[in-house]
């Protein structure tokens, strides 16, 4: 016979408990560069060179000896004499003496006894004689030999997410590889006797598999790697091998067998191979969320509701796959808007409304746990604290953008 | 001989250039719902099915005929004969008629007269006699056909961004494949004598390759496909033929090739192929940027600099790409801070000045355009608008975090 389902605990409890068990990952993955950008460094990565290695002009000019230059302006230029052109990629040949420049492009080796650079700007050219219409400091346009990177500092540290910028210093040092740490791999697998994939035609009392998809959207925009299974049915044998069948994984992720006859069966194939953390939340929707250790490896047991299940994908199972995989917590954007509906609540449960927004005004929309269009017509949520019993029209809330 | 860089555009100008010259893409690619995450539909996907396609229990408990449970509480219950336990996935057999009811499970059908659900919370059972203690509204607890999503309403719209939610509403509707705009290719080519792919030894005068690795890392990051290729040297020859090679990409950044003597190449290769739109921003870093059209091909020239290059890649071609790549605007995250050192800088250039936050206090960390650190180092970045001289000691500032 079926039990009800009586306990819970509070949202912040379960957070509590999930930040507890959460591992961050140790296994590396050593990659291409190229292939670099988003993953977080397992490693402390010095420079084995000065970067710049050599002195080079920052502007397109002429280089000269500082000295050369005093009193130069407009109406009195200064004239050198040409020695030498200097590209890029090349080293200079000739050195430049007092009374001669060298004309040098941006990126180009400064030439030995030169101190400064004139930018081309403010010179003319006769010839091989170059007239100068301004004073040059000592260092002036010069990019000093490791004036960015010097050679021994470390320019990405271990835990580090790898930022476009991260990735072109790594490139500036000359690393083509580095360690990151690996995605969690993540088996996701909704359970029912009434789930069909998509793509097949339905018997009567069918419905298609909705969260093995929408889970695995999560974990891949969320650092980790979704290994999407096929779906089983609610009996202890099956639930027991599906469980087995993933200890491969470094997260289990299943939905459904939530409600309350087949709850009963994942708790009982949970228990024979670990241990039950929480099982059942104050939040609403997504009560029936269970988290346990399968084997020493985490599991989060969904609802199979579809709304129930993302919802909960978004509160809980997010910050925790992050912190697995260790990604910087997600920051979502959050909008003031006003309250377009009452939203009315129990009070005990901690809220979350998915909204649409219109303007300055959000409207309700959320129809029922079951209903996926709960979550994809909706902009964003509010969230109603546990201690209220929901939220009057008119009132200025926050809206969680998705 | 070199020839002064002269002539600048605004920054909004640039903007309002680019936005005009931005083609959303018109190719599809056809790609499973497992790897639709993140894309965006090329389909309106209407419903060939109503969702739930049958009308099912919302909570476990019994499914009764409404009328049956007038009067019921805990002290005065009402109690109904149980005709059939229905789980999910099969049709019920047996009618429910007055006096008596079936067993429902969460998602199971409901059976043939019953008109509401009792949930298991407000009864008990003697065998197969259910003690009702609350009375049921018609239609409670029932999840009606097509409540969620009704048989010929579409789902998801072109142009929708496939969130985890609207990839589940696909997958409701028994959706296995969906039709999605290609992502651009992106190909990405640094120009210069000077540079050297990171993995290979220097030679004197030589640097490495930056660019081509935080631009793949940028485009990844934003719907397109990076596509980067090996370095050219700066002849009219090689930037020719890298332009040629690059026909089949959506989009073609190259970067260097844009100092006074460089430049004067690329302007004449891309002049051979096409038209400049504008060469020269008043921005500081990355005034020497390019946007021209090659065979109608955008085509952006960036700065060699590393921080003119990646700064410009954030401001101007991200903004590009996400319109090419029909993906909604980037909103970063925006924090304030009270300026710990004064920015100086030039009136009439707009000034990306790149800051590191430690606490409310943001640092300039700015040295200098060629050095990438001036980026990996950083936190955000404070933007001076083109009117101003920089900003004080003290100010609070708008920082723009990467």
């Amino acid at each position: 016979m079926m039990r009800p389902f009586t306990s819970t605990i509070p949202l912040e409890e379960a957070r509590r408990l999930l930040n507890e068990a959460a591992r961050p990952i140790v296994r590396l993955d050593r990659v291409p560069l190229e292939g670099a950008g988003g993953r977080i460094s397992a490693e402390d990565v010095s420079s084995a060179i000065d970067v710049p290695p050599f002195a080079r002009s920052v502007m397109d000019g002429y280089a000269v000896v500082s000295s050369d230059t005093a009193g130069a302006t407009r109406s009195t230029p200064i004239s050198l004499q040409l020695v030498e052109r200097i590209y890029t990629g090349h080293m200079p040949v000739a050195s430049v003496k007092p009374g001669t420049c060298s004309e040098i492009a941006t990126g180009a080796p400064l030439p030995p006894g030169a101190d400064a650079v004139v930018m081309v700007e403010e010179t003319a050219a006769r010839g091989t004689q170059i007239d100068l219409f301004a004073e040059a400091s000592v260092g002036q346009h010069v990019g000093r030999r490791g004036g960015d990177i010097q050679i021994g500092s470390v320019v990405v540290r271990t835990g580090d997410a790898l930022t476009p910028s991260r990735i072109g210093s790594l490139a500036a040092i000359g690393c083509s590889k580095v360690d990151v740490f690996a995605r969690p791999r993540v088996a996701i697998l909704s359970t029912g006797n009434e789930v069909v994939e998509p793509g097949r035609s339905l018997e009567p009392g069918q419905i298609f598999d909705v969260n093995r998809f929408s889970l695995s959207a999560v974990v891949a925009a969320h650092g980790g790697i979704p290994e999407p299974r096929t779906s089983v049915p609610d009996s202890i044998e099956a639930l027991s091998r599906a469980l087995d069948d993933c200890a491969q994984a470094d997260l289990i992720v299943f939905s459904g067998g939530s409600s309350v006859g087949e709850r009963d069966l994942i708790v009982d194939a949970v228990a024979a191979r670990g241990r039950m953390i929480f099982h059942g939340i104050a939040i609403k929707p997504g009560k029936p969320t269970a988290f346990a250790l399968v084997k020493d490896k985490p599991f989060f047991g969904m609802p199979g509701n579809p709304t129930s299940c993302l919802s909960n994908a978004y509160i809980l199972l997010v910050p925790f796959l992050r912190a697995m995989a260790r990604q910087p917590p997600f920051i979502p954007h959050v909008t003031r808007a006003r309250l377009a509906r009452r939203i009315s609540g129990p009070v005990g449960r901690h809220q979350i409304c998915t909204v649409r927004l219109a303007g300055d005004a959000a409207y309700p929309v959320f129809k029922g746990s079951g209903e996926i269009t709960s979550l994809s017509q909706a902009d964003g949520y509010v969230e109603i604290p546990a201690d209220q019993a929901g939220a009057q029209e008119g009132t200025i809330v926050d809206v969680t953008l998705f």
